[in-house]
């Protein structure tokens, strides 16, 4: 891994939770989850991060000695004394894209007020995960300069928070979103021109999350699609979207670069990221995971995207 | 365009139609139409082809004359005295995934009964269109010793004709299916399990069209991901499969190879002749089409599905 500054170390603002998963594989109670250390789990592949998020009393040691090993800091992490953590309840059937929520338990989360350390003011990838487009806004407005900010959002803050979350599109330069988000927001039945309406918004580089169809990157007049990656058992699709957003993110800090090349590849090992996030419950396929592996898929993708430019000679 | 032996010109069987069609963008009626006319056409543009259908004498010589003018061999035609063409009224809402059928006048289909030309039988490429699989099995054991036989179907014959759909996938080597009919046929919500399920009925090659998803070539052990072309405007949605079939077996005939190689670039001509197709309605844009266009497109969806390789230093 190249040597990454610690100015270029992404913020991570967003969800710490603990999670209770059930899926036609399994289930999991109480396990590492949240929008932000899927991400930063992600994004600690490739770069330092600095993760911002707020947790209980209750939430493991164990964990936070994970993020650690996995050389995320955690000084902008609020650990809340009598709190509990957040915790997210549901359930997949056997259609893998639709997750049904059981119960939603904010606790300590409710009163997140995001806080950045100094140090972190000044950071140059700021990436705002899933949380109240208010809260996105209240980070942007504490860092000084970033080269590159990015943001997700979900169907619930579209509805209820639209035009914060219009703001917050306004400002930053990269929006994450899946399909039917992308036509919620905008009202466009047709993705391509739902992302067009997006960049019409704000963000130069809109990045559509299609699941098992893959990735669709609008970076202004370019347009590129990534495949997704043929997995026949998807063992638990949470935190599939986090680690696409984190594994492009580490990838585009570590580059240092923000050319239409570098973006096209950070899809790439954003998909690859999440393919590999969907195989195991939780974070757990993360803990086994090493560079090799991630190389490997990467040329794979290559070779399931491949085919030869077209002899002159044929038509 | 390379010079196609008359054996190797794919032999084409399906429906010939006047259809009448609403979309958003317009609505036309009695015009060109049938699986039969758009793959031909679409496969026209690689090879000269067979083709092999019915019509009634309502059919316009104007419809006949511009098939002969695409190269397209009308000897296994028949035309019905008395007869009326086979008819398929249909409108799209803004949803352009969902076809709704509001009439469907077989007349002259019927009856149908393919029975080929003796020239036909011996041919290299046979192409079943999208028709009863009892009338499929018909032509198969009509044909001598085909290269590379196909087969496309429909939802309506997973049910009504399971066993004989079963039976011609048994004996044919590639199968065309949309992803919705990939996982009603075999009951796999994964497309990838499913194409594999279908490569086990029979077929070494399965393709998976997934409309603004792009297609999924599964070849032997191999996998291949096409991206879909980024239309913003959809006029007609009718006949996209087809032209993508035809353009996928116009361009194998011309190469007269069936490597892996060749699979994958012809999964992306059908998909520039299917891209095309849905810019206007019936066989309107076809009319106007270049192999100057086709070949602009092929290269567009090289630019679109492009990343670099990995350079090992990253990681």
């Amino acid at each position: 891994m190249k040597h990454v500054k610690p100015i270029d170390a992404p913020v991570i603002v967003g969800s710490m939770a603990l999670d209770n998963v059930k899926t036609p594989a399994g289930e999991v109670t109480d396990s590492l989850g949240g929008a932000a250390n899927y991400s930063a789990v992600a994004a600690s592949f490739f770069t330092p991060v600095n993760l911002v998020g707020v947790i209980g009393d209750d939430f493991p040691q164990t964990h936070l000695d994970y993020l650690e090993s996995r050389n995320i800091d955690l000084a902008g992490v609020d650990r809340i004394d009598g709190g509990k953590t957040f915790s997210w309840s549901g359930y997949y059937d056997f259609d893998l894209n639709i997750a049904h929520t059981t119960d939603t338990q904010l606790n300590v989360f409710a009163d997140f007020k995001p806080t950045l350390p100094d140090a972190y003011r000044k950071a140059s990838y700021v990436f705002l995960a899933n949380i109240d487009p208010v809260l996105q806004l209240d980070v942007l407005n504490q860092v000084e300069k970033p080269r590159l900010t990015l943001c997700d959002t979900m169907n619930f803050w579209i509805t209820s928070k639209r035009d914060a979350l219009i703001e917050v599109l306004s400002r930053v330069d990269v929006a994450f979103m899946n399909d039917a988000e992308a036509r919620q927001l905008t009202g466009c039945m047709s993705t391509i021109k739902a992302a067009k309406a997006i960049q019409k918004l704000g963000p130069k580089t809109v990045i559509v999350k299609k699941g098992e169809h893959g990735a669709l990157l609008f970076h202004e007049d370019e347009h590129f699609s990534a495949p997704s990656y043929p997995l026949e058992d998807i063992v638990d699709p949470t935190g599939a979207g986090d680690s696409f957003a984190g594994g492009f993110i580490g990838y585009i800090a570590s580059e240092g670069d923000i050319t239409p090349k570098t973006m096209r590849r950070a899809v790439v090992y954003g998909s690859v990221m999440a393919s590999f996030n969907v195989e195991d419950f939780s974070l757990n396929r993360m803990r086994r995971l090493t560079p090799h592996h991630i190389a490997e898929r990467y040329r794979k993708f290559k070779e399931i995207a491949y085919f030869e430019a077209m002899e002159e000679a044929v038509l």
